[in-house]
């Protein structure tokens, strides 16, 4: 919530809030207080269904189809206007989301507008703790999504990842369109790991229709897996344990009980 | 907060909670609610001191000192006599923090104790909200403390990563004893990063002595850095605008304005 920069005189102030993965539980005070601060709440229908509660008698322009670039001018345009906005993202904004995209805007348009960045709980942040405990040691996040990124690009990404042993955070693992990447990445994947592997998969994290799956590399199935998930792959050292996965940081290697 | 296992008939439940970088701002509905099922709380002093508000009324073992290993037991010991108990971790207990190593015990002392994690707002989201945008695109995350993992494997990961050009999250850069790591790691990025690459120290992230840097990895300066920083890396497409770091994702490049 540091401030950004001086605002036009009149000129209203850009919040882009991270609501977290979607139970209002995750929702931190920062969020609700930007969200209170502000006139107008734009976003993408889905994830202002999930927060309704929060938006009693505010002004929402709520989008289905209509692109990122076009929801985050259209939130510009209205902070010209000398009302405060809340651009809302699932999730936090700063990561694969609509933090970027703003300043790249204001950037290019030279816009004066003061942006707040609202950081949220992250799929990865929600996805290891219904997992139990896959990120205690370094980890490397990917999106999977080539439509801005060369699939060359992410494939390096995934070796490099794969072969230092990181933890990996799949992001976008699928879509109607995107169905062959996460199988491609797999095989990349497992070239480096043992068949025992521990994978999760996180659906709809916290939802009501929230799914959880733990398995191991040789038996993952894409199948288990759509646009609402994020995969966690183990490193070397991740163990699975009463249906919970956990990577060691490697006290109990040091120290005895 | 997914449930773990059941408990044993009369033993209490174990929550580990993440409170976020250090304001209350931060502090999610579901971390303050797993504090007021707690009869006890057990954490390390700075962060019980950071959410003292929240502990009202509430028998608090705070330790100064004590090792993380003997923290997680006392706290296992106390759901033992059937008392429910939070243990604070100080970001997101998920990532480089408590999560794991309370798995890790309940499995080896083969305890039947419930576990519910409870996720925060980590330092690597706080701090890329505090820089601007620097996580839009594929990073990887490294510690670089070697007491519990061989330099060597750091090292690894950091060639790896940067090679990738992933941008890079760096947790625990120096210590009072830990001095060199933090300008070996950078000499290794920049064999593979130009001298403009954006990097971004945050310190006391959120806190009342909070401090933010940004500027380029040619003129990064590691005495910025102490025992509360994290310090960002950006990737070869990082930019800085007022005072600001962000790494496009790349919307930009493909629609126009």
């Amino acid at each position: 919530m540091a401030e950004n920069y001086s605002s036009g005189s009149c000129a209203g102030i850009l919040y882009v809030v991270g609501t977290g993965p979607g139970s209002l539980e995750y929702v931190t005070p920062a969020a609700r207080g930007a969200i209170e601060k502000s006139d107008v709440i734009v976003g993408y229908k889905t994830y202002l269904e999930l927060i309704e509660p929060l938006l009693e008698n505010k002004s929402v322009i709520s989008s289905a189809m209509m692109q990122e670039v076009d929801r985050v001018k259209k939130a510009f345009e209205i902070t010209e206007s000398g009302k405060n906005v809340s651009l809302i993202s699932g999730g936090d904004p700063g990561i694969y989301a609509m933090a970027g995209l703003a300043f790249d805007i204001a950037k290019k348009l030279n816009l004066q507008t003061r942006i707040e960045i609202i950081a949220g709980i992250a799929a990865l942040n929600s996805c290891a703790e219904r997992l139990g405990a896959p990120l205690m040691h370094d980890f490397a996040t990917i999106s999977l999504s080539d439509l801005l990124t060369p699939w060359k690009v992410i494939e390096k990404r995934l070796e490099a990842a794969a072969s230092a042993d990181f933890v990996m955070v799949i992001y976008n693992p699928k879509s109607k369109k995107r169905n062959w990447q996460l199988d491609t990445a797999v095989k990349i994947i497992r070239r480096y790991r043992q068949d025992h592997t521990p994978v999760g998969i996180v659906r709809a994290s916290t939802r009501a229709d929230e799914t959880i799956n733990i398995t191991t590399i040789d038996r993952f199935d894409s199948a288990l897996v759509d646009m609402q998930s994020t995969v966690i792959f183990g490193n070397s050292k991740s163990y699975i344990w009463k249906n919970k996965m956990v990577t060691p940081r490697g006290y109990l290697d040091k120290y005895d009980l």
